[in-house]
């Protein structure tokens, strides 16, 4: 949208506040107004109000703010002083808050919607309500909000209302509302039985039912298999260390508020901590044996589990958690490797965001540091000029499309970060690749060069699928629970019409589980049409029905989630069919 | 070994002891002696002497020990006064600190040992040293101790000696020590690049190198895999959780020493803790359906990570560590399944020993509370008389040939704990079925049975294989290295006799990686028999050697590391041949 669109859409929003805040004074005359902004998709008031606003409410309300927009009254804008504005507003503690926060000879402006209503206010507004006819508002819900935020204030009521220019943008916002809720992994994935969490387990700390946790173990077998036959080297190193460690890598200075500790530097002999990332693990590997240049480039990757102390706000289902399982890798080369293994993890990464069907849904963001900012960073300006220029020549080499993120790098080195925005539109990084050149160093990482000079490697930090929770997370939104069928945690129902058809649909279960397929027989005394709707609902691939014929012919009749009805085919036949779509990572 | 024989044993140890000392004051005159005891199996004496024993002196050490004993010197008990005794050692500040320390009308006894040696001495010996003539005995190493084990004390030197009642009996445990020494884990996985371990990093946290975690990943897909295939869902849950949990489940109260705790109760609103156990975890995956008699029984797996703050001197390569992973497994039945689920899950872990070449070395317990230490477990007398009564029942109809462990259970339930030696002789839990009917009820977890009524399951805890480090130690030790080919990080080496057969290497290679097996080839420019030395050492199990002929006739000229030359054959041949002997799991 234009600077100007934009400006014009917040003006209009915020007016409708004032329209929304007029007609909740005039349906409920005690109300006591308090705040009342524009926000991304509308507006929202808060008020203090005994009236508990419940949907029942809204009709009345849109009623009540139409009536207004039709009545034509004047947005007017007057100035007032600090003393009149306390007059104005006494009885209402929170504007008189407000007010008094004010500096003493502040011009303060108010803004009267008609004859009869006024609110303190900075304005812009729209010169009189007729303009907002064609603007186009729904109420949304009423939240609990604390006054400014504040836990120990009073709970007043939230009123939202999307609010856009006119119906069709309305229409669609509420239509991708709509899609996003059925989609959302939050909801969805506890509705399947993916994932949940617990109370008293804690915030960010899922656990994954068994189907979630099918789901992982076929990502995660991918994953290594895939990065086996690219050359990587499987580590499995300890989940945490003493902070010896982390002094040594500089996550102590620059990570510790990021990481869970274990005991008390000031009591404790030893103190622990709970790593936030592989790297000063992974690089052991390096460390075991004295390197040479023929050794090099040496890929190490691990199905790594991290833990990070996001605060309560942050945390997301699956998507933004304090435990999360990634494959993390680590590639030290010479400075002529670089640009080749860089395109490696790339492509790997491309690779795999292709076979889960994210690819089109990636951007990529080049992440730099913040020179203004230098104590977030280890290294000196000519080695993060060194490093971003060498990643600026590779990204450009590459043609990757990408954006610059300044003050996102890590506090080691740049970063390509692969972007992916939830159904909500939030954008989270999926998937990164780093490069370091300062790390080798710290750690004594070296390797013997052909001219016999001990050289410290570059190291290419990069994960190639992000954090298993965050794509599963991803997948669910993606394909609204319905997996592709390699990773579907059931891939078939069988269902059976009569108790007669048991035996063969037992028969026909074992034969597809020899070839490793993930099968359920739905044997319940029920109608077959409402089985079907279940297995339909269940968001499984394929569903084998079968009834007299199917047992006489040795066939099933195979219906798709998707395609319907696929007709009937014999047991072998069938297995064939799946086998080669799982093989083939096929989505559809 | 009868306890007469034992004591008499212990007795010459004791004497031999002293004729040690003796010899070494012989050799040394300016020597201080401290205490010089019997041990498993030997002696070992302590001495203050600034010359540093080396191995060097052991002959020296040993002829003058035999003198002593050619000599037939009399032991000769004498009791004296404090005084006298004081008097005796004045000038040996260690003897003169250890009688200092005795009440003062203590007796104090002395051995002469011949005409002119002392020492201060409980008793008792052999009359004379003529009787030590056919003991067997051999200076192993000398090491250094503080005295009394103290740090802030003087480090003195502690000269041991293997020692036995025969010849036979020596050799026989010499050849013990060497085997064990070539098969021990912590010596023979660090020298095969399968683990190391970091002092910056921390005791117990070992860190599995790309062959141990090769390995790993092997046996965590079959366990997954043949646990799938009879019936246990996987789930995958946090490893922390707030001590709300742990207070519920009674870890906080009966387990909270051996847990790494995040926060401090007093000062932090959330106090954390890093799981000892997946139970409580496990249970949410139930807890999150309400459930039916029909839906049981409900089996429940795991590759779960766990941690135990174990203490510093109990820590032991990858036996013993603070962070392990292992098949954790809760099954929830009612009490008519709970025999047979027990049996199952039996038989699973006998499967997994029987695949893995461990089944002969295990033995079996039956871990009991102890009723004389009640603080210790939750449940009543009578809880526990009724779950140890039908683990016996079970037992017993297994025909399962059980030791019992009074005090060994877990503080909610009995346990069938299978038992492993390491090398050394030390026993340990591999794996473990436990029988609880106390737990389900604190977390609420309940079915409606057939009669309607709510009532609480039976939970079996239970694993599978042990944790996959320990697991792995023994696997080690049991092949010294050689592990079966389907386990093997690398499970064949090619090796090209010249430059000239690189190219025919490299499609051999291609070939058999299609087959998904793991490869190396040694392209060095090697003479072929060095090649072959160190394949065999690297304990790789196959080997295939190139040359002109093998190049020509599309062949391969097969070496297995103990079957020896296995002659020429076409590649596809020993590409079926190592498939099936990969799929059977075969232990050659």
């Amino acid at each position: 949208m234009e600077k100007e669109q934009e400006e014009k859409l917040h003006m209009y929003r915020h007016s409708m506040a004032h329209v929304l805040a007029k007609a909740l004074t005039k349906l409920w005359p005690e109300i006591k107004l308090t705040i009342g902004p524009a926000i991304d998709n509308g507006f929202y008031y808060d008020v203090d109000l005994d009236h508990g606003i419940t949907p029942e409410d809204f009709t009345k309300i849109e009623e009540k703010m139409n009536e207004i927009i039709k009545n034509n009254e004047d947005f007017v804008r007057m100035e007032v002083s600090k003393a009149e504005a306390l007059e104005m507003f006494k009885g209402n503690e929170y504007k008189l808050e407000l007010i008094n926060e004010l500096p003493e000879n502040e011009v303060i402006t108010v803004y009267k919607t008609g004859e009869d209503f006024v609110d303190l206010c900075r304005g812009p507004h729209v010169e009189n309500t007729k303009f907002l006819r064609s603007f186009a508002f729904k109420i949304e819900k009423v939240n609990g909000a604390y006054w400014r935020g504040n836990e120990k204030n009073k709970m007043l009521q939230r009123v939202y209302c999307y609010g856009f220019l006119d119906k069709a943008d309305l229409k669609q916002y509420v239509a991708m509302i709509e899609e996003a809720l059925k989609r959302d992994h939050n909801k969805l994935g506890r509705e399947l039985g993916i994932f949940t969490t617990v109370d008293y387990i804690g915030q960010g700390l899922p656990i994954l039912l068994p189907k979630g946790a099918r789901i992982v173990q076929l990502l995660q077998r991918f994953v290594e298999d895939e990065e086996q036959r690219r050359g990587w080297l499987l580590t499995k190193t300890p989940f945490m260390a003493k902070s010896d460690l982390y002094k040594i890598s500089g996550h102590w200075d620059h990570y510790k508020d990021g990481m869970f500790v274990l005991g008390d530097e000031e009591k404790d002999k030893e103190v622990f901590a709970l790593r936030p990332m592989t790297c000063p693990f992974q690089y052991q590997a390096y460390l075991n044996e004295a390197r040479s240049y023929k050794d090099l480039p040496l890929r190490y990757n691990e199905t790594s589990t991290l833990f990070r102390n996001e605060a309560s706000g942050e945390m997301h289902g699956l998507i933004r958690v304090r435990q999360f399982t990634i494959s993390e890798g680590h590639l030290m080369c010479t400075p002529e490797q670089l640009e080749d293994e860089f395109k490696g993890c790339l492509e790997l990464a491309i690779y795999m965001l292709k076979t889960l069907g994210l690819y089109e849904d990636a951007s990529y963001r080049f992440s730099q540091w913040d020179p203004n900012n230098r104590e977030k960073y280890i290294g000196t300006q000519e080695q993060w000029d060194e490093a971003q220029g060498i990643m600026e020549k590779i990204l450009t080499n590459l043609e990757v499309p990408y954006e610059i993120g300044i003050g996102e790098a890590a506090f080691y080195g740049p970063k390509l970060d692969i972007q992916i925005k939830n159904v909500w539109g939030k954008e989270d990084t999926l998937i990164t690749i780093q490069i370091d050149q300062l790390l080798a160093e710290k750690f004594g990482m070296e390797y013997v060069d052909s001219d016999g000079k001990k050289k410290n490697p570059y190291i290419i930090h990069r994960t190639s699928i992000g954090c298993y929770e965050r794509t599963l997370a991803y997948l669910i939104e993606k394909y609204a629970g319905a997996f592709p069928a390699w990773l579907a945690p059931t891939q078939v129902k069988i269902l059976n019409i009569a108790d007669a058809h048991l035996e063969y649909a037992n028969q026909v279960k074992e034969s597809l589980e020899k070839y490793g397929l993930r099968v359920e027989l739905d044997d319940r005394n029920e109608k077959i049409g409402k089985k079907i709707r279940e297995a339909q609902l269940s968001k499984t691939p394929y569903m084998l029905v079968i009834g007299d014929k199917e047992v006489e012919e040795g066939k099933v009749a195979v219906r798709h989630r998707k395609e319907g009805d696929k007709g009937a085919m014999l047991v072998q036949d069938f297995i064939n069919l799946i086998v080669a779509e799982v093989a083939s990572k096929e989505i559809k």
